[in-house]
C-alpha cells in the first residue's frame, strides 16, 4: 500500500496547492474560523467516514477513517486557525481578510492533511486499525482548542498522534525531528502591586509602588539566575510595566505582566513556586498588596522516546526523492498546543523545511512577509504517509 | 500714614471680600486669565498710576506707584490664575467655570493686594520711593509667570520684594514667617531608555528596556540615602513608569517621568549631577541608551534673614487686635515661583493663617473643599501693608 | 557670689591645664578606667562631701555638694574614658598608654569640673540646694555609663543636668547652643542570613546568601529615601557585608552590621519598624533565614527648650572676657550618652569652642591629631559655672 | 594484538589495585607532586622507552612508546595530583600526608595507565605508529598542568588524545561517553570595588562601597536571566563578598571573588563581555574605581564527534564482560583541564563508573569519603587499550 500511497499523493500535489492557496485567501482568527471549518467538513461531504464538527470549545472537527479490520488507532492532527497580521507579501492569494494572516503555515498543515485523508479514505481496506483526523481550531491563541479537544473525550481511544509544522528555517526536502522535550511551555502572569498614593515631594505618606514593581523585577531575575539548574531552560520576561502617572504624583499601583517558558514540568513548577515566594516577599518587604494571576497554558510539548525513534527510522527507509534529509532539530523555545496531545497520548510531532526557492534567509513564522515553497506540501503529506504506513505495518 | 493705612483698609474689608469673591466666582486657569486680566486692569483704570499689562509670558500686570519724593523701590506680588480642580464646596459664589477653581487662594491674594495699592496710591504724597505691584499670572503652572516678568525687567529697578500666601493650617491672626530657605524647589524630568525589543522567549536576541528602567528606579533611590547630607532635605519621585507592552515580547522602551525636591541650590546642583551619573551608568551597565530631559523649575524659595528679620520685627511691633500672632513656620515641600523674585531681589514671602472658623481640620490648598476665612484678607492687607510702612519708615 | 567663683575658676586655670595634661598623658579606654577613676577619687579625699564610687556599670563617681540650705538639685556631669586611637600629635604629654588616646576632650571635660567642683565645694555656704558632680566612665562604648548611671538611681533627685563638649570647629570664647534635638540618636544592628552552601556550578542546589544580602543592602536604601518625611534626618548604614568565601563555592551565610542615626525618637522607631519589615521580606523572597539583632543605644540628645533659654540667656548676660560669643549650632550627626540624663531629667548639653591658635582648621575630635586650646577649660568651667549661678539665683 | 593486551591486563589487576593503593596513601598537592612524579618515572626505568620529567610547568612527564613502523600518534593522559582534604574513610591505606587525599580517583587513573603502558611497551612491535603516555601534575589548581604541556610543544604531533575519569555515580562495568561539549569551562574573576570611607553618620562625605558591590551582585543576575540564550548553559557565582568593616564605619572597598561556568567558548566570551560591562556601569553609576581581574582558566571540554562516535563503536564491539555498558552521558558543569589537549588535538574524554559495591549512593569526587571499587582500574585499562587497538586497526 505504501507505493500506492505515495503515488496518490504525488498525484493531487497541485490539489494540495490549490487547497491551500483558498485557505491562505481566506484567513480567519483563532476561534472565529467559522467558514474555514466549514469548507473543511464540505471536503469530506460524501466521503465514507464519520465527521463529528464543534468539537471542542470552538470547531474543531474529527474525522474518523476505519480501517477493514479492527487494529490500534491513530491520531493525525493539522490545526486551522489564522493570526492577527496585516499581510505583506505579493503573493496572488494574499489575504483578503485585511489584518488577518496564515502567517503560520497553517494553510499548509490543513491542506496536506485533507489531502492525506482523503488518499487514506480510499485505501482504507488496507488499514488494521482506525485512523483519526484531527482538523483543529485555535492553536494561536491560549487556552488554544487542543486542550479542550483532549477533555471532550474524542481521543480517549488513541494510541499514538502525529503531527507537523513547516518551518522554512530548512529546505524542503529536510524534515526535522527532536526527541523528548522539544517546544517550551509558556505561562501568562500579571501582578498588581497596590501601594497608596500621594504627593511626589511627600514619600512618608505614601507607599510608591513603582518602587516595589521595580524591587519585583530586579529579584525575579534571580529565579533564572539562581533557582534553575542550569543545564535546564527556563526564561521569566516581564513584557509590560504599566506605571504610567503623573510625574509629581505617587504613583499608587502598577501592573506588570510576564510571560514564562520552559522545557519541562519540573522547570514550569519550580518557576511557579519561586514567582509567589517573590511575590510574597515583595509585600512583606515594602508593605504593598500584590494580585497574581498565574495562569500556565501550553504545557512543554514531549515528543515519545520510542515513538520518535520509530518515525526517524521509518523516515530514514523511505528512500523517497521528495524526503532527502532528517535531521534532528534543537529544541524551540516557541509553544505549541499539540503538547496537549502528546501530554495525554505517546506521539511525535516534527518538522517540515519549506524554506522558499531562492532565498538566502526565510523570513520566519508570524513575520507579515513569511512564505512557504508550497513543494513542501507533498514532503508533509509523503512523510506522515509513511509514519502510517509503518506504524500500522502496511507494506 | 501707618494708622492711616490701617484705619483705610479695616472700612475696606467688604470690599475686598466682594473681589475675591468675584475672583472666587470666575477662576482662569494657569497662562488663560485674560478676564482676570482685564477685571484688575479695569481696577486701576482712573487711578493715578502706570498700568503695565501683558507682562512677561502672559496676562502679567505690573502698576508702579511713585511717591511723592525719590527713594527705594519695593514690589508687593499677588498671583491670580487657577487650578484645574473641579469645586466641591457649597459656598454661594461657587465657581461658575466648571472644573476649574480657585482653590489655592490666589483669588485672595489679589482681593487684598487690590485694596492695599488703591489705598497706597491715595497715600503715595507720604511715601519717599516707589511701590511696585506685582499681579502675576500662572503661578500654578511651570515655566509660571514670576521667571517671565523677571526676565522682562521690569522690576530690575527693586530693592525688595514681598509676597504673602494664604494657608487654612493656622487661625486667623496667626502671621507665619520662615528666615532662609522656606519652600522647596523642584525639577522636572523624563527618561526615555531605549533598549532592544524582540519575542518573551528570546531575552539574549533583544535588550529589555524594563529591566534596565527597574535597575534605574532603584538605584535612583541612593542618591537620597546616601548622597544627601542627612541634615539637608531632598526627594526624588519617579512618578511615571510608562513600560505598557504586550506580555510575551521584550520592551524596547521606557519611559519613566520624575520630580525632584530640594531647600538650596547646592542640593538642586548634587541631585542634577547624581542622576546623570546614574543615567549613564544605567547606559553602560545595560547597554541601551538613554535620553534624559532634565528642567528645573521653581528654585527653593529663599528668604532673605536680614529682611525677614525686620518684617518679623515690623510684624510684632504691630499691636493691632487682626494681627495676632506671628509664628515661625517650619519649611515646606511645596514650591512657589516668587522664588525666581527671591532669587534677585532680597525678599519675604510670608503666611497668612486663614482656617474657617469652626472647623477642626482645615482642607489644605489644592483640595476641592479648599476655603478660606475671609476675615484672613484684612489680615494680609495690614501685615502687608505694615511691612511697607516699615520698610519707607513711614509713621 | 558669682564673681567671687569667677575669680577663684581665673585663679586656677593652670592647675585644671596641669590635670588635663596629666589624664591626656594617661589615658584608659571605656570600662577600664581604673586609673583614672582612682585619680578623680583622690582629688576629693579629705574635701567636705560625700563620693560614691564605682556607681553604674563601671568606675562612675558621684560626688554630692549640698548647700547650706535646701533646695532644687542640679547635676554637672564630665566624661573620662579615652578612645582606642594611637596618638599622631607631638605635645610633651603624648599618651604613654600606646594605642590609647583621649581624642575627643574627656581629658579636659574632666579637668574643668574637679577645679569648678573644688570651687563650688568652698563656695558651699552660698547655695541653698545641691549640685551632684557626675564623673562618667565609658561614654565612647556603648552601652556607655550615662544609661546606667540613671538605673542606679542616683540621680532621680535631679531637677536639672548640665553637661559640656569640647568642639575645636570653633574658636575658644564660642559657646554653642542648641534647643531641642540637637545630637544623634543610634542602633547597632547585625544581620544574619542563613541560606544554603553549594558548589559554585550549581545554584539550583544551593540558595545564594550573598544574593539576598546583596538584595537587602539594596531594598534597605529605599527606608531613607522612601519612608522617612524628607524634613526629617535619619541615615542607615551597612558598615559591614561580611561574605567572605571561597570564589566558587556558594556561600551559605553572610552576617551584616550596620548603624542606624536620627534625630528624632519617632524616627528611630520608624527605621526600625522598616528594618524590621525589610528583613521580614528578604527571607520570604529568599527562602533564607534571617536573624536581626537590633540594639538602640544612646538615644537623641534633646535639650530641653525652657532649660537651653535660661542658659543661653545667662552666658549672653555675663559680660566676661573669656565668654566671648554665644553661637546657636546646627545639629549633629553624632551620639552622645549624656541624651540618658536628658531623657529622664530635663537639661542642656552645650559646646565649648576650642580651636587651637594659630590653625587654619583644626582637626576634629577622634582624629589622631586632635588638640585643643587649653584656655578653653577656663571658658568651660566659668559657663558652666555661670549656668549654675543663674540656676540657683545667686548673685 | 587486542586478545593479547586484554589478558595481559587481566593478569595485572592487582598490580594496578597495589600502585592505586601505594599512590592513596602518599598523596601529594598539586604543583608539589614531587614523590610521586619520581615514582611513576621509577616505574618506567629499565624500560625501552623515552621519558621526559618535568615537562610543563611542574612534574610533568611524558612517557613515548614508539612502535615498529611508523603511523600516527595518540596521546593517553591520566593526572596524579591530590586535594587539600582531610580523609574521612576508613581504608587501610587512608592517605598518611594529614589534610592530602586523593578524593578525585587520580590515583586510579594513574594505576591504570601505568600498566596499561606497560603492557603497550610489550606489544610495541604490533604498533604502526606512536603512543605517548601523558602523566600530567596539577589537574585540580588553575592554571593546571595540561595548558602548559600542550604549550611546550612534545604534544605537537599527536594525531589524537584520549583520557578517562573515574566516577562513583555509575555502577563498575558502565562506561560514559559525551560527544561534543561535555564539561564546563570556567572563569574565576576578581573585582575590587574602590569608594571612599566615611563615618557612618556621614553618607554625603564617603562613598559606600557595599551599595555598589551590592548593586553589582544584583545587576550581575541579568547576565544569565537576559543576556544568555535559554538555550545555551552559564553561571555566574559571586561566592565572596569580603566586606568585613566597622558597623559605623562606611566601608571604603570591598573585593568580590566570582565563578563563571559555560559550555561554549561563545559563552564564555559573551559572559565576559557582559561583566566587563556592567563592571564599567557600577563605576559610572556610583563613582566608585573598579579593578577587575578575568581569569579564564580550563576551557569547555569538547569530544570531537567523529572521534567519540568511533570510541563508542569500539567499546560497544568489545563484548567483554568486564566493559558492560557504554552509556550516554549528561553534561557536567564542572571542569576538566584536559579540554586543553582536546581543543588542540581532537580527542575524548570519557567515563568509567567505579560505584563502591554495596553502597545506595556514593559519595561524590572531592568528598572526604570519596571512595571507587577498584574493580573498575581493569575497565579503565581495558577500555583505554580497547580505544588504542581500534585507532591503530590491531586486532
Amino acid at each position: 500500500m505504501r507505493s500506492k500511497l505515495m503515488e496518490m499523493l504525488e498525484a493531487r500535489k497541485d490539489e494540495m496547492i490549490q487547497i491551500r492557496r483558498y485557505l491562505h485567501e481566506n484567513p480567519e482568527l483563532s476561534f472565529k474560523e467559522e467558514k474555514t471549518a466549514q469548507y473543511i467538513a464540505n471536503f469530506y461531504k460524501g466521503k465514507d467516514v464519520e465527521v463529528e464538527t464543534n468539537v471542542g470549545n470552538g470547531y474543531g472537527i474529527i474525522v474518523t477513517i476505519k480501517g477493514e479490520k479492527p487494529g490500534k488507532t491513530i491520531g493525525l492532527r493539522a490545526d486551522f486557525d489564522a493570526l492577527p497580521i496585516l499581510e505583506e507579501t505579493d503573493v496572488p492569494f494574499k489575504s483578503k481578510n485585511e489584518g488577518v494572516m496564515h502567517a503560520c503555515g497553517h494553510d499548509g498543515h490543513t491542506a496536506y492533511l485533507l489531502i492525506l485523508a482523503d488518499c487514506l479514505i480510499q485505501l482504507k481496506s488496507f488499514i488494521a486499525g482506525t485512523i483519526k483526523i484531527i482538523h483543529q481550531h485555535a492553536e494561536e491563541t491560549p487556552p488554544g482548542g487542543a486542550k479542550s479537544i483532549v477533555e471532550s473525550g474524542v481521543l480517549d481511544d488513541l494510541d499514538a498522534v502525529f503531527g507537523i509544522h513547516l518551518f522554512p528555517t530548512n529546505p524542503t526536502g529536510d524534515v526535522g525531528y527532536r526527541s523528548g522535550y522539544a517546544m517550551a511551555g509558556r505561562t501568562y502572569f500579571k501582578l498588581v502591586i497596590q501601594g497608596t498614593g500621594g504627593h511626589g515631594s511627600s514619600p512618608h505618606l505614601a507607599n510608591d509602588a513603582i518602587v516595589a514593581g521595580s524591587h519585583f523585577v530586579t529579584a525575579v531575575q534571580t529565579i533564572i539566575s539562581r533557582r534553575l539548574n542550569p543545564f535546564d531552560v527556563g526564561v521569566v520576561t516581564i513584557g509590560s510595566f504599566d506605571g504610567k502617572g503623573a510625574f509629581n504624583v505617587i504613583k499608587d499601583s502598577v501592573e506588570l505582566e510576564g510571560d514564562v517558558r520552559y522545557m519541562t514540568g519540573e522547570t514550569q513548577q519550580l518557576i511557579e513556586k519561586e514567582i509567589h515566594r517573590i511575590v510574597g516577599g515583595v509585600e512583606a518587604e515594602f508593605g504593598v498588596k500584590c494580585e497574581l494571576t498565574y495562569a500556565p497554558d501550553y504545557p512543554p510539548l514531549y515528543n515519545d522516546p520510542k515513538i520518535t525513534t520509530d518515525v526517524v527510522a521509518s523516515l530514514e527507509s523511505m528512500n523517497d526523492p521528495d524526503v532527502k534529509k532528517i535531521v534532528e532539530f534543537p529544541m524551540f523555545s516557541g509553544s505549541e498546543d499539540f503538547s496537549y496531545y502528546a501530554k495525554k497520548i505517546p506521539g511525535c510531532f516534527f518538522y517540515i523545511g519549506c524554506k522558499p526557492k531562492g532565498v538566502e534567509k526565510a523570513y520566519f513564522n508570524h513575520h507579515p512577509k513569511f512564505d512557504i515553497d508550497e513543494e513542501a506540501l507533498l514532503v508533509a503529506a509523503k512523510s506522515v504517509g509513511q509514519v502510517v504506513c509503518s506504524y500500522f505495518e502496511l507494506d
